[in-house]
Order: C-alpha cells, then sequence, then structure tokens
C-alpha cells in the first residue's frame, strides 16, 4: 500500500486554514503547524483595540475550527528553516516530511527603515497588539482626566494614526467614535468630545485602493465623527509624544500627540527569505515570495505560497493585495491543484475574481465597492456586516458576535473597555 | 455655604464599588481611587481560566457602572500611604482630600512563607492571573499532543490544584470538564478524557466551610469528572514539574505536573500595613485590618475598611469570610452610616446576614447551602446560574453572559480558549 500523501501546511490564517479545510475529502493527510492555537479574524482586529470586541470574539481555536476534519492534525509549532532536498519542515519542536508543503505565514508590520519609531507608535496584526493599542488608548482618556494642567492634557487628548488605508481609516473613526460617543459620560473633568483625532495619509487620497467618490464619502463620515484627514503627509519624525510630517509644499508641521498608531506598511514574515534561502525563491522588495502562476514556486510544483505572504501578478503591474478574500481565493484553488494532481490532472492558473472592497467609518457607516455597485453610509454598513458575519469561521463566534455587535449598536457601549497587562509599565514609557 | 463632605474610596470591588453606588442621593462628593479602569466579578475568574467567558465578559469599566453617578469621580490612581493627620491619601498621582475615608484594597493570595513556589504554581486572582493560567492549561494539551514519549507525556496531562475551599473546588472541576467534554474531540494523538486532576486539601473535607454532606455531594461530582480528591494532604514541596505533599500519617508523595495551581490562601493588601503605620490600625496574623463593630477604625470614626481586607468579628471565632456577599453588605451599611452621621445620627452595629454559601462543580451541578435549603447537583446549579447572573453589575454584561451561557450549556463548547501573552516565555519557563 502506497503511503498516505502528506501535505503540511505552514500558518492558520485565512490561506492556510482554507486549504486543510477543503482537503476534507481528499485522501490526504495534513499537519497544520502554527505558532498560535486559534485562527484570527484580522478585519475585526480594530473592534479588540477600540473595546467593541473582545478576542475571544474574533479568534477561534484552530482545533474546534478542524474538529470533523479527521485527516488533519493541527500542531502548535515554529517553524525554523525548510529542507528542500529532504522535503521537511524543521520546528523549534521537530521535524515534519512533507510531500506538498503550504507556506501561508503573512506578514508583519514594517517602519520603512524606522524600527525606533515601533515603540512609539504601535501597529496592529495580534491580538496582543490589540490589548495593547486598548490598553494606550483608554490610558490616554485616564491621564487627561488626572492631569490638572489644561496644556499638559492635550497630547493625551490628541491620537494620531499613521496611514489611511482601510485599517487606518478604521482605527480613527472607531477611536472618533469612542471620543464622541461611548466615553461622552463616563469622565468629570475631561470632555471627551473635544478629542482630536488625526489621520495621516502619503498619497492624495485615503482609502487609495478605493474609487476617488468612495474615498470622498469616507471623508465626510470622518469629518462628522471628529476626524482631521491630512493627505500628501510623509511623516519624518515619531517620537513618544509627537508626530513630525511634511506637507507636498515642503513644510513641516508637529504634533503633540501621546498616542500614535501606524497603519502604514507591511513587510513578508522572515520564512519567505528561509525560501529563498533553502529553495532559491525570488523576493520582492517588501520581502513576499514571487509564485508561478499556479502559486508554486519556480523549480519546485510541491511547494505553494499563498495569502499575503505571496507576491502575485495576474497581469504586469497588478499585484494582488493583501486581503482576505485573495487568500481565501487561492486556499480554495490549492486545495483543488493538490487533489487533481494526485488524480493524474492538472489545473488552468489561479483567477483571482474581485468581488469588491469595503471598511467601516464609525458606528453605523461604511464605504463598499463591489464593482458593479458602491454603496457607503448606512446601507455600506448592513452589507460590511452581512458580509464580516459570513465570514466568520466558527458558528458560534458568529452568533455571539451578531448579538454582542446588536447590543453594542443599540446602546452605543463599547463594553470590552478592560485596561489590561503592564498598565505601569505603559505610563513609564509614555511619560 | 459648608464645603462638600469628601469621601474618598480606595479599591473598587464588591465593596467600594456598592459604597460608591449606595452614596448616590447623599450630599457628597466621592472620590474612588483604583488602579484598574474596571470592576472585576471575581467569583467567575475561573470561567476565564478554563476559556468558558472572556475577561470582558466578567468585567465592566468603573467609569460605565458608575456613569449615572454624578457626584461620583474615578480616577486611575495607585494608593502609596495615608496621612491621617491631614486626611489626605497619597497616591504616585497625587494627593486627595478626605472628609471620609473607606479602604476596601483587598487580599491578594499567599503561599504560606514559600514565595518560591509562585512561579510554579500560580494564583487565581487578576484578569491577568487569568489568561496565563489559561494560556499553561492549554500549552499543556498543546505539549502533551506534540511529546512522542508516552512517559515524557503524562506530566503535561496531569493537572494539580492545591485548595479545596471553592476557588479550587470550581478550578479542579472545570479542568476536568474541559479535558473529558470540550476538548474530546479536538487532538488527535492524545485521548484528553485520559487526564488526571488531582485536589489537594489539607483539612479533613472539600469545601471546608460547608456542609459536610454537601462536601460529599461535590465530591462525587468531582470524581465524575475524573478529578482525584486527596483530603488531610499537607503540600510540602512545589517544582517546575512536580509538587511534593504529606498524608496524615506521615508518608510523603510526589506528583509528576508540569500543570499546578494554587488556590491555598489569602493575605491582605499591604495597605493594610500603611493604615496599621499611620493610623495604629491592629492587623491579624493574615495582614487583615481589625476593625470596630461599625467597620471603623478604632480612634478613627473617619476611617472605615470593609471587604476582604476587614477582620470583622462579630462574636468570638466567628470571622466573616471573605466572600462578596459580606463585602456588598457593609459597603451598603458604610454608605448608609455616612448618611446618618452628615444628619447627626448614627447607626447600630453592622450586622451581616448570612444568606448561604455555593460552589459550581463542572457544567451543570452546584452545591448551594442557604441555612434553610440545600442544594446540589442540576438544581444548585440553576440556583447558582440565577445568584450569579442578578449580582452581575452591568445590564449589558448580564445578558451577554447569559447568552455566551446558554450557548456554552448546549454546545458544551468554551470559544475563549486562546493561548496569549507570552507563550515561548512560558514554554521555557515550564520546560
Amino acid at each position: 500500500m502506497e503511503p498516505v500523501h502528506q501535505v503540511v501546511i505552514v500558518g492558520g490564517g485565512f490561506a492556510g486554514l482554507k486549504v486543510a479545510q477543503s482537503l476534507k475529502r481528499v485522501p490526504v493527510h495534513v499537519t497544520l503547524l502554527d505558532r498560535r492555537n486559534f485562527y484570527l479574524f484580522q478585519p475585526l482586529l480594530y473592534q479588540v483595540a477600540t473595546g467593541a470586541l473582545s478576542p475571544a470574539n474574533i479568534a477561534a481555536p484552530l482545533r474546534s475550527v478542524l474538529k470533523r476534519h479527521r485527516n488533519v492534525q493541527v500542531l502548535l509549532a515554529e517553524v525554523l528553516d525548510f529542507d528542500v532536498v529532504n522535503r521537511r519542515v524543521v520546528c523549534r519542536e521537530g521535524t515534519f516530511p512533507y510531500d506538498t508543503l503550504v507556506v501561508a505565514a503573512g506578514v508583519r508590520h514594517q517602519y520603512f527603515g524606522h524600527d525606533d519609531w515601533e515603540p512609539f507608535a504601535p501597529s496592529l496584526k495580534t491580538i496582543e497588539d490589540a490589548t495593547a493599542i486598548r490598553r494606550r488608548i483608554l490610558t490616554a482618556f485616564e491621564e487627561a482626566e488626572l492631569e490638572g494642567d489644561a496644556e499638559k492634557r492635550k497630547p493625551w487628548m490628541t491620537f494620531v494614526v499613521v496611514g489611511g488605508g482601510p485599517t487606518g481609516v478604521e482605527m480613527a473613526s472607531a477611536i472618533g467614535d469612542l471620543a464622541r460617543n461611548t466615553l461622552k459620560r463616563d469622565f468629570r473633568k475631561i470632555a471627551t468630545p473635544q478629542t482630536r483625532v488625526v489621520l495621516l495619509e502619503g498619497t492624495e487620497h485615503i482609502l487609495p485602493t478605493f474609487p476617488v467618490s468612495l474615498s470622498a464619502k469616507a471623508e465626510q463620515a470622518l469629518a462628522r465623527l471628529g476626524v482631521t484627514v491630512r493627505t500628501r503627509a510623509m511623516v519624518t519624525d515619531v517620537r513618544a509624544d509627537a508626530v513630525t510630517f511634511r506637507d507636498p509644499d515642503g513644510t513641516t508641521e508637529t504634533i503633540a500627540a501621546k498616542t500614535i498608531l501606524w497603519a502604514a506598511g507591511v513587510q513578508a514574515s522572515p520564512l519567505g527569505q528561509a525560501l529563498a534561502r533553502a529553495a532559491g525563491a525570488e523576493l520582492d522588495r517588501a520581502g513576499r515570495v514571487v509564485v508561478q502562476p499556479d502559486l508554486s514556486l519556480k523549480g519546485h510544483p510541491e511547494i505553494f505560497v499563498l495569502g499575503d505572504l505571496a507576491h502575485m501578478e495576474p497581469s504586469a503591474g497588478q499585484l494582488l493585495p493583501g486581503v482576505a478574500q485573495v487568500a481565501i481565493q487561492e486556499g480554495v484553488y490549492v486545495a483543488r491543484l493538490i487533489r487533481a494532481r494526485l488524480r493524474g490532472q492538472t489545473l488552468p492558473p489561479f483567477e483571482y475574481k474581485d468581488r469588491g472592497n469595503m471598511a467601516t467609518v464609525g458606528h453605523n457607516a461604511a464605504v463598499a465597492d463591489l464593482g458593479w455597485l458602491r454603496l457607503w453610509g448606512f446601507l455600506g454598513w448592513l452589507l460590511w456586516l452581512f458580509i464580516h458575519l459570513l465570514y466568520i469561521e466558527q458558528y458560534d463566534n458568529r452568533f455571539l458576535i451578531l448579538i454582542q455587535w446588536a447590543w453594542s449598536y443599540f446602546t452605543r457601549n463599547r463594553s470590552a473597555r478592560l485596561i489590561t497587562g503592564e498598565t505601569k509599565g505603559l505610563r513609564r514609557a509614555n511619560t
């Protein structure tokens, strides 16, 4: 009897998880390796960072999600390297042989050569990032309430978000909503609706991947939440209590702010470099792995790279964006290709079907571009709600999030406003 | 015009919060000082530690809870000392003058002179403790799944809880339930129902404050969840991977276990000592402050100590236990006494009305002793559910917890099974 075909998947995000799930009735054995024991619904991470949802609302244990997939083995392991000659993945916890390898290790944030900015302007990629940012935001209001001097109070009530993509827009609008609505009656000395929120974007428009008309709608919605948008603003310096940027006319401006958040850039997981060393993979400037039209590596048809880690250009200059739907469609494709190959067949190249783009702007507004339809405001938000509930992996999370959202929607409360973790350490670092 | 009477409350737990709330229509100004921005429903902390609830389900921002109490100012501050001569509370963040001072700073865990055991056997007092213990428990199963050697796997699948009071019983039974039910189908190599859970208690019976008949019921329920109870077991040593205890006949026994949890003892907040230095307060052996029949300090009628920090003996040898209902009743009494004094009146001494004791044992069982009624099993659990929902402070938490519980009850799922925080650090510490 032939041994069972071994598929090893590195990374349990949208792409890796979708491969594992789609191999359900395929005669392979799947090992899913991840450093974390849960699948994270990253598009909602900003809701944790602003106290609307709890971490467990947007994360589901990988073992639960894959409980009924008897051919899938989940292991909590940290991949160190790939041995492509002997077809093994080398982990801190042991080595795992593969016949087919799927690498979907994702991306991290990057500071364009200014890693020293990171402690002052944290990014939002992990659950820990989200609770740390929540702690910073809420602590800033607490410090403002304690501060007797009006001048010294201002930087505590100023929030700067760097980067006007969907994450930056959603963060800035959620902070605006928090200050204008949720916290309105919570404090006795400070007036939280006077909070200043500034969104800095380097290009001409916020949400640069959206049609200009929707960018404008988003900018109007942000203005209603008290968020000031500054476009064509290039950040030149970030310190503990100020951010400096250059305007297009060359003048520089400094905003005194105790809370600065970074949503401006990503770089690939270091496992991209490991693949470059081990399998001669070509990397792009952000460290993403350049893949063939079938998502495999050149010269290694048994190795696939997908999700945010993959550099996939269906036509020249048309790089697929690092969003959930690309990752999910790639996952489905690779699982189908693995099945086809086991039958001695193959598949035409991967083709991405763009179903559209969306971003929330505050409590009950969103912009959505479906190509054939553009929605904004409350209608856009309803669509956003529907799509996100549809894509959330575990049914009980979907159900509990819906309840929590409905509740928050009608009460305008954000009940997960907890300052947890190293509060004292943070305060010292900030002051 | 006379200046407004200033009440400063230190600690926003059951006792302190109740004082603040009960002063709603009293002509005083209240300052509530707490190091944390939330009120924690401690009796449910074990549900966070075992993945059934999220931190935000059992914690509510103090500002939200007190939003409509316009005479209450909440400040996030750490109390360093008391200046009873000038009637000021000295904090890291400033000094706060008082006419009446209420100290309800609670207790911490203690290791009876063996503080070196703490890193190996963490206790459950804070949200951070709960997520750290959740991480330990879940990581242990992950390590067991990764471990190829059956002998080496055993300590990962052995859990020891030290202390057979309500917290210890609830922790041990929740771990038993997790292993027997929730995780049953999650792993591929290990059989989680074979997990060994041992509960060590120093006295004759677990739940020593309950009637013996209910202790026996609890022991039976624990046995059904696979929990081994060892009574009259005195722990003599705790290491990273083993706990040693002495039987009543003098023989010592060592259990190899990677996960050891401590639920055995408490000591008062260091603010008790600060009161002893500043106001000559008398402390008991655990550092609790001995109070007068009206909960004030001897010689300082303007200072009250209540909650777990108070040593209150209505009759000799009848120390009031450190439970929520004592704290709540004390809070109501002190608020009434403050109001009476403002009117030039006084009140008879505080009288505690014992409404009973309860503890859950697993998924749908509890023991409850109401004095006039003893319940166990499913009926006890229904009562437990009712009482706990009744006492949870914020209505939206109450509503969301009920939904989450109903969901977990019918699916036997614990959806908050996230390993967050310093996983790698933990692993190194454990191995």
